[in-house]
């Protein structure tokens, strides 16, 4: 449904697997378009919290997403499974650019693809902050650059 | 969190009140970026069906997203009461562009905005159909321009 | 689909309002089983902020639920309106156990009763604690015996 | 959080992983006991779908939802993985009770158990009907009894 080539899987420098559940089909009968950003977050927060050290519940730094886009191209249904591919496409001083591919069961073509930026910030007072050390050396190992 | 003006209530056309939900809220005590498409979705649809005769069910006609974008500017919390506010961007033969404004409780400023495409397809073939004329209307009362 | 007969909105003694969403219905064109359990949890929480001062952001003492039941009668559907109806079926030292029936809009039978037990405890060390007084008396004012 | 004894792995005669989603943990920093129900959703209707021949999409007979419950003993949380087991407590004409158990990763006992009873109903009348052959020896490998 879109006029731009789909990314491959070569596009993308980490992986996880996201199986699909049931009630992520809609009454159309495939997975409903919100669920793709919850794969989103699942995605970029597993590399944060294995690779670069992310304490969600006790850390001084926290992520938020300023702004989040998907763009579908083919539907995906439940039971099937579906790999999120991850890269970064610009590393700024407290803020990331996270690109996003949707892969349908051995598919090399994305069924979707996103982006989403988040902007880290202290905790409590809620400010933005530089990225921690760790934080900011696995996310460059993930740049598309 | 951002350099540009939050819009304000008066720039949508319709407006549905979207409750918040215990489970909205995430890890960081804000409801997750993730819902705030469900409520795109919801006021959207509800719009269609209400005013525009769209029948979800057993209709010819439905409307499939190929694209989806939100920024947000401020958190909100469960169990805050949200609306959401609708208007159309663009209406064309067989899309339709949605923008989308939230609104925490009492407050005219959006706490984030998005947008949202519709393509109407066949229920059966899938492929893209022109609007019928009853969703036509009530889309066109919804337009911006 | 049960034996039982369904419960009637005068047994109940608060009410919320749930609005369906969208993404809320499933392939079988109903609301997910699923979605009932996050009424239970959104019906029950906003009672014990509004009514009875639980602060689940900072508060000393929080309630974790330890067991759910919900038996499905009628069918409710996106984009209709939901109301739910809350009681106390018994007041423990530490736990409560919330009686809860599912109204469809302007319906006087329950399209499902449910159950949900929450024990309370200390928020760090998660060991189960007395109520606060303004808590007991809130949950006091909706036992049914 | 109970008295009973949790159930071992050894209960269950199907397994599915089910890896947490980052919007699954809620403000109290633990997978919300609504996501539970959605994983036993999933279990099922996996195991219908791939060894039951259950057709969603177009399939005369569908199962529906008519009581579920669920035992919650320690917290799961993510990004932590999540596997289902899976087993039939009662076989019937046209219903059937399943029994779950919520296993963290590499742990022997549950950290939750529940139940869920189908009834199968034709798709348009949404009368209950006998299970279909398949579907019942499917089932009938799942019996602990």
């Amino acid at each position: 449904m879109s006029e731009t080539h789909a990314e491959l899987r070569a596009a993308y420098r980490s992986f996880v697997a996201v199986p699909t559940r049931w009630m992520d089909n809609d009454v159309y009968g495939h997975v409903n378009n919100v669920v793709y950003y919850s794969w989103f977050d699942t995605a970029i927060n597993r590399y944060l919290i294995r690779e670069g050290g992310l304490d969600i519940e006790k850390g001084a730094v926290i992520g938020l997403c300023v702004e989040s886009h998907c763009r579908y191209r083919r539907p995906i249904t439940f039971p099937g499974d579906v790999e999120l591919g991850l890269r970064v496409g610009k590393l700024g001083t407290s803020s990331v650019r996270y690109e996003l591919g949707v892969f349908a069961d051995g598919e090399d073509a994305a069924a979707a693809e996103g982006w989403f930026v988040h902007v880290f910030v202290d905790r409590d007072t809620r400010r933005s902050t530089p990225l921690p050390e760790q934080l900011r050396a696995a996310l460059a190992r993930l740049s598309s650059g």
